[in-house]
């Protein structure tokens, strides 16, 4: 007997009745506002081609390290999943992965993993049984004939899901094709890039010495010298803006600024490209090259965003046979006051400059991020983030920056995420928790109801608007360009 | 239509009905103790001259750090609010500033700024509509009128508020006349002051060299001299027992502390006042001065306060212009376990010793200062402080230091604050939130209620006195031995 | 009029109605399994000899340090507890120690201890008042004269405690000749070892001189050679596992592992034998013996537990006064991303390994821990332990670590202690702490009732058992092999 598959009206919200009753009172204000998505992982091929998502394994399982993490961590083969190898993608059969999935979906308890995808299940494919072994045939069957249908091709979702603006992350190489194919095609749904030049500003990354070379092609400039560089860097800026994007992405190892004189920067450089970097020139250069960015952040009005923070492919075996994004990314404590310094003393005082930090150290959240967001102009707070990307993550995250950064040096919610199905779901707990907070502050009497009525919409939208600029009138796009 | 300002009578009690009913009997009992504000940074001219304050602005908004911080944060230019800079105190109109402030008090929605400028407002003033743009002026007027009034000066508001004894802060150098003329004037308030001697003990401090001249002079001693340092030293401790202090207190940038012997002691201070100090010289010379005050204490019975683990003057170009306190002091992790042993295995196990450390890195309440302060005689925990003087901060001082060091090792409520009004509002916060924790262990059967009555009357009145020993008969006055 | 004594049958249970029903529901599910005590520090003579114990201040009070600990903060003298010198036993009386115990006992309010304790004294002894001055006598008679009766004879005990399974912890030349009388006794109560071999892997340890030699002994290997001291460690495992044991523990100070080559592991070894390691050799041989030990339970299926970061003997005085373990342990930040990393590259990725990692750092719960253990196979996390083993400590462990390693990598609860009477009041506390996380999930509609009902189970007995292999066909022990 299959047990069924609800989601409850209340689900997240604080059990106390008065406290539930004032969550549920926010929550319906938020519930139905659109999404703004301005920071993710999605692939814009899906919306510029349209074509059908090819089964559920493939959708669901294989692409989401949330998931086959936690299946490995409990002995679980990759390949029984079908996450790819470095030597090509292992033969499972998708609804075998599936199967073996639905077997361990037990593992998950207690993890938002469980909530976005039951949300997914039963929101997007209108399942009603709960997943477990004896129901993942069902399961496959159902979603695989969905995925068939043109209710489900990327775009059609991209509709029903009330998306307003969704960032997805490009590579500064990357021709931004799908992007304007999009902007020709006549669909009107909002698409846009975000520009992360990692490959090309740490020249530690495996890929680097090849993305520089391609970074001089597709710019035209001479990229082995630094003021080629930096003006390469200008030209893709605007490539990006022209396919909509509003911000950059840097993720970096640790929080580390720099800022350099001119001279010292190129002599950096000239390390750098001649491949005589040390380690901590590596690492000098990533810290220098937040800080030039931020410049050019001033002359454009991109928003600068820091992910630092995760030890990358922490599991050398893991890394040597299956690549990069498999589980194995690991936080670190980070460094903010001292990291940060360079770049706030040089342009963290500017109000027209947008710098926004996430972090994977939640002990900063108090001590460190806090305090500086609540004083540097140009400082703000990107939600919690990646494994903090939860019920209880989040609700740290405003119990523990709320009062000293108060809630307008937080940019909202981002769903940060590559499983375009779960975007609702994910926007949804986030904005069910900070209901929870907020109603938990009204039941104490430390905040009036209006307020935080008023609250609840910026968190669950006008912030993200305002934070990403994306409430402003956007630069002509590239197609209307040209 | 201006909303309702209204201090609702439960405010920060936990909504659930069981736990909230004994929180509102456990406050009842602790709500009209005297205040014991035995660490803090009012101006003892207030009480000597007893003037009445300026204007509102300047009383409320240009001295306090907590609110000019989230507006600059948030793109307000400091000029606007009166807060003075390096060259002196800017034209700002304070009614305008005001309005600057009132129109962007929504920033302070779920701050604890916000709770205690609304009792300030409500109980100190008898204002009864919220704080907006549109009731600024309204505000300002009730305000500046009251400040002209008897019953708005100074000595007349300390014996309203139901202060006990309130402790000031004064420098190495301070001539102490304000306590004097408090001590001669008539008036029975129990103003004192705590030696804070960081301009002659920090060789990094600015104000170092004129300092200790100065420090010379006035004692007499020849203070470039390790023995007449220590000497003079002694003198203004007992100089500022003569003015009431009960402690000394020490902000440094760590915790460390060291324990040289004389020899080696005398060596560091000779390149000290050399002014040939390396920048580790510099941080060992605090450190060795912490288990030199700790030793002095021995001697003399003054508590000795660490303040330690503040980064200050983060921004350096808002440094340039306006100089210290302006906001951009960040909490940095620090070490007490390694930073604290030499003192403490000098004289920790000394139990008729008394040292309070504090702590802006909230990961040490569980991990380092419950377990160390559970241990040593000597140590006490002081409470939450600065950006952690919070309701959420306080419940998570609670939550994470009581299982291991019980409440006993812990020594009530600091205010710790310049803003005079803002005190009965700071304490009144303590209590509530002290109490709805209490409430909370009673609700879950983990404590007798009988026990929790007796705690909350700790918490909120007698640890402070003991601890800060207020309890003992003080020293004569200066002005009684004259 | 002493106060009635009364363990509520609602402790620890959330306050919220709805919520409270639920964890009691789930409580009443798992409160009568049997206890599974797979990590402790009782003493085997106990159980071989089954001799009464001593008097009630011998047995409850000197050995335990979360008391004495606590009562030193506050002044008392350790004499007047009878807590042991380095020279010898103090000649305190038992009942007078008893006394002062007595009439410090408020300072564990709101500490586990005071938990434990009343649970002992109300459950085990059905003591019906309140522990103060007053009733020390009171209770001392009571307790003394339980303790010459048969019923409360260590075998009697255990049997009534419901324990299935208990470990202790020896080191690597001990004797095992308890555990060996045990086997032999006819009494069935299932009494188990653990290898603890820090005396001869520490070599900063004081006692690693003789505790080698003696190494060298009992096993007939030439320890000072690096293949006969590795051959020395097998041939001890293997007689552990003839005194049931099925794990490993290794107190290190930090979480350094290292994987060197045969030759670096040969020469670094023979600095060790020499007295020639410095301070780093002494940290790497720790590391490198972590890994030794994790191949070896490749071998022989010993499960590998990992407590790292306490600063060991932070009271230099105290320490020469009174030794080891007196209260007097620190807990420190520890590294475990890079600390773990060569152990888990060279064997983490073994489903058939299990390594169970412990932390006094809760700061790596979400950052750290969770991470690497939602990934590795071989990796688990122990629950709270020491400081953090309280109601507010695991209900941190559950929050922080849940959502990204879930349940299942979790290994139940470990009492870790040497207070036998308190073991069953331990697992109390946590089957209610972790029935009343279970029961918020359930309550906020973040799990079904059905799923809590099975982790609940899953926490307080199953997890452990499997975790620690004691589901498993035991080797054969010795007494049956002899």
């Amino acid at each position: 007997m299959a047990r069924p598959l609800t989601l409850h009206e209340d689900r997240l919200f604080p059990a106390d009745r008065e406290t539930r009753a004032i969550a549920r009172d926010l929550y319906a204000g938020v519930k139905a506002l659109p999404i703004i998505s301005p920071h993710g992982h999605t692939d814009p091929r899906w919306f510029s081609e349209n074509a059908a998502f090819e089964n559920p394994s493939a959708l669901l399982l294989a692409p989401d390290h949330y998931l086959f993490r936690m299946l490995y961590s409990q002995g679980v083969d990759l390949d029984a999943l079908g996450v790819p190898r470095r030597s090509g993608a292992p033969s499972a059969d998708p609804r075998a992965a599936w199967r073996v999935f639905a077997s361990h979906f037990h593992l998950f308890r207690g993890t938002p993993s469980a909530i976005w995808l039951n949300h997914v299940f039963a929101e997007v494919f209108g399942l009603d049984v709960a997943l477990d072994a004896g129901t993942a045939d069902h399961y496959y069957d159902v979603m695989d004939a969905a995925l068939k249908t043109e209710a489900f091709r990327p775009r059609a979702l991209f509709d029903r899901f009330n998306i307003e603006a969704l960032a997805t992350t490009e590579g500064p190489t990357d021709t931004l094709d799908h992007h304007y194919a999009i902007q020709s095609s006549g669909w009107d749904g909002n698409v846009i890039t975000a520009y992360r030049p990692d490959p090309v500003t740490d020249c530690e990354h495996e890929a680097f010495a090849g993305a520089l070379e391609a970074f001089g092609e597709i710019t035209g400039e001479d990229v082995y010298a630094w003021t080629g560089y930096l003006e390469a860097h200008r030209r893709r800026r605007a490539d990006f803006r022209g396919a909509g994007a509003t911000s950059t992405d840097h993720g970096h190892p640790t929080a580390a600024t720099a800022d350099l004189s001119p001279a010292e920067a190129e002599r950096l450089f000239s390390r750098v490209v001649k491949g005589e970097a040390t380690a901590e020139d590596a690492e000098l250069f990533r810290a220098q090259m937040l800080t030039e960015m931020a410049k050019m952040s001033l002359e454009d009005g991109m928003v600068l965003q820091i992910h630092p923070g995760s030890f990358r492919n922490h599991n050398r075996p893991l890394f040597d046979s299956h690549g990069r994004d498999k589980g194995a990314d690991i936080p670190m404590p980070t460094d903010y006051v001292r990291g940060l310094r360079p770049l706030l003393n040089a342009v963290g005082n500017e109000p027209d400059l947008t710098v926004i930090v996430f972090t994977l150290d939640e002990t900063a959240y108090a001590r460190e991020l806090a305090p500086l967001a609540g004083h540097y102009p140009a400082l703000k707070l990107g939600p919690a983030w990646w494994f903090h990307d939860s019920p209880e993550g989040m609700r740290r995250f405003r119990e523990q920056t709320t009062e000293t950064a108060g809630f307008y040096n937080t940019v909202g919610f981002n769903d940060d995420t590559r499983a375009f199905l779960s975007i609702p779901a994910r926007h949804d707990v986030a904005r069910r928790v900070d209901c929870a907070f907020l109603a938990r502050l009204v039941a104490e009497h430390r905040m009036d109801v209006e307020d935080a009525h008023a609250l609840a919409v910026e968190l669950s939208y006008t912030l993200a608007k305002k934070a990403y600029r994306l409430d402003r009138e956007p630069e002509p796009r590239a197609a209307a360009r040209a």
